[in-house]
């Protein structure tokens, strides 16, 4: 059986909020072979709702809807539901008590409006939830179950792995759905589509597809066979081809990032990393630090925005941003070696030039960024142009990641 | 005509990577007047985009199709487009030449993948992509319009605006929609629902809506109205209410940040602030600098991870770190004081605490965080307990949200 995930709420179909959700859905289901056909987002109309629950029971689905359970008056989930099913809604004096509870709890101050998300469907279950105020709604609809969980990723999350997903997996039968991804950095999407052409041809054991995000390619595989064993089988062997053909480009499998690669290469050399920020202003060392442990490689960096901060700070020679100014590849290996010394660290990256919108000139454009590694072999420094087409949170992130990677190769040697 | 938005892709489907062209996508039309009905994830299946092409056509929609359009196999929106059309694809001679236009000026390397790029069908228009590679299709069937756009959220907006709004605006002729957000921080959604439920009733001419998310609560309001300056009073209005009953809580509007709102007090007065970061690890200079031209008030930070960073770098006495270990009131006290000290700056913000999911201790358990706030007035420390279910990430980040808004208020005196 495949899966439709409906995610309800008008600030998601208005824009106001990026749903997430159901891509960490499509994640979980994939996982234990359920392919999802179809996301559908729909605004707080309990009809339209109904409709799509409805539309994905027909096609027997396991549906999966998230949203509109809480305590305010826009939350129509329990209604719609009740409607699809054509029962009424009863309130459950067990959800209540356990409501009561989690407010008693962690001393939050009950209020009469949250007495509704007691409601159930008549003939339907109650989904426990530990980690917030609303149950969830369980319920069979033709020869389709519909799960219905709060809108709040975490305790969508939770209440997903601890009650649904155990429900659904023992159930499937039909042949097992893998997937993986592979994180390439350093070349564009057409570049790597190339190297791997013969094998994205549609219609093998393993489809092979290409994705750009923020300068980063991911190759996405997808494998179907009996056995999770054989799936994988097929998954480590098309894995093998690929990274082999694209060699350093590829830094990873499924989402590790970057700077968790950094992070594992210097734990295992023993060695530490320290930051000298200008126009990533903290976004380097914030993306060191996201990864748990990093203290381990990580003790201590600088944003040092202005100039007086580059002299003071990280010893600078006043004479250097004079010459050649703040945004040079002098002055990023000026500051990569002033934090290394004044750190004491193995590694030193630095990352100073125009994030825009403004500031750019003719000779120093938005999007130029200059990007220096200090190690005990001396300073590299670089620079990026990265288009002025691009807005200041990507250009700050692609000049992280240039950075990162940086170091990535110069710890491999790549 | 309402609006029905259908993305492509096995990356979001499968998910992979998150959509976030239909959000932005919907705020679009809305602000011309068209409401979003629906959002649709599929993944690359020709036969399942004809069929919802078709669906949203049925229903006189303006339909806007984002992905498939790349230079690699796995792309098959032409294809289904011109099966919904009932037509053949050609290859268009004027949008192979674009394309390889566009290479040769950005100096790309051509590769013969991309002129599958060049394809449309028959009877349809090409939309000019002057900001990567792929050209877009607009055609029209029976009563709707289709429009397709290729993923890249850069250059699918840029070509929305430029080529698809002017198309889709004037042509409205129907009441005006338009939306507005409240950004509140510092309550949980049932309180802050509770003192606005009697304007969240359906049926009014505003429809208030409340949403939760890490931290902060967005009160939506969405109008209908003759015209855009009827509707715009009316969201004048009701914004006024609620801004009135919830006081302080309220910090902007729409999508502005607690950083750009500190941003603007900090330029009003002339004043500048900088960081001292242990558990957020760059995070909140970061998002300081997030602002474009945040280098008026922020001229550098500290991220001092290790304890020997603290001393070393901020001045904090060895002997507070040893009574009250670094996650403690005084050491975050200790490291504002001596940030706002060393960087000579108006106001500092320190954050030291436990972000997870290791370190922590039944006295100092994970989500615990000390922030303090350095003025000329001396110095304020809170502590936060965020909850050990937090990820790491919303940990940082809410402790870097609760840090801002002490400088805020602060800087209002609320």
């Amino acid at each position: 059986m495949d899966a439709v995930i409906i995610s309800v709420g008008m600030e998601l179909v208005t824009g106001l909020t990026v749903d997430t959700n159901a891509a960490w859905l499509s994640s979980e289901l994939a996982a234990v072979g359920v392919q999802a056909q179809r996301h559908v987002t729909i605004g707080d109309h309990g009809s339209a709702l109904a409709e799509e629950v409805r539309r994905a029971a027909a096609e027997n689905s396991w549906i999966v809807v998230t949203g509109g359970l809480g305590p305010t008056t826009d939350d129509i989930s329990r209604q719609a539901v009740a409607e699809a099913l054509g029962v009424e809604l009863r309130v459950d004096p067990d959800a209540l008590r356990q409501i009561r509870l989690f407010f008693e709890t962690h001393g939050y101050r009950w209020s009469e409006s949250n007495a509704r998300q007691a409601a159930v469907p008549e003939g339907a279950d109650l989904i426990p939830n530990k980690w917030g105020t609303a149950p969830g709604i369980h319920a069979r609809i033709g020869q389709s179950e519909v799960f219905c969980l709060p809108g709040v990723p975490r305790e969508m999350k939770a209440m997903f792995q601890a009650a649904v997903l155990p429900q659904i997996a023992p159930s499937q039968v039909g042949p097992v759905l893998m997937c993986r991804s592979l994180r390439c950095f350093g070349a564009g999407e057409s570049t790597i589509g190339e190297q791997i052409a013969d094998l994205m041809k549609p219609g093998g054991e393993v489809v092979v597809g290409t994705t750009a995000q923020e300068g980063m390619i991911s190759i996405r595989l997808v494998a179907r066979a009996r056995t999770p064993a054989l799936a994988c089988g097929l998954l480590d062997a098309r894995s093998a081809v690929i990274k082999d053909r694209l060699g350093g480009l590829v830094f990873g499998e499924e989402d590790v990032s970057l700077e968790a690669v950094v992070g594992r290469l210097l734990l295992g050399r023993a060695s530490t990393v320290t930051t000298a920020e200008s126009c990533t202003g903290g976004l380097l060392a914030k993306r060191l630090t996201d990864v748990p442990g990093s203290s381990g490689y990580f003790q201590r960096g600088f944003v040092t925005y202005a100039n007086e901060a580059k002299v003071g700070v990280l010893g600078v020679e006043a004479q250097i941003i004079q010459d050649h100014g703040a945004v040079s590849a002098e002055a990023a290996a000026a500051m990569a070696s002033g934090a290394r010394r004044s750190a004491g660290a193995g590694y030193a990256l630095s990352a100073t030039g125009v994030a825009g919108p403004g500031g750019g000139s003719e000779s120093k454009p938005v999007g130029l960024v200059y990007i220096a590694l200090a190690s005990s072999d001396g300073c590299e420094a670089r620079d990026c142009r990265f288009g002025q087409h691009l807005p200041r949170a990507e250009i700050r992130d692609r000049a992280c990641s240039v950075a990162l990677d940086m170091l990535r190769r110069k710890l491999l040697e790549v």
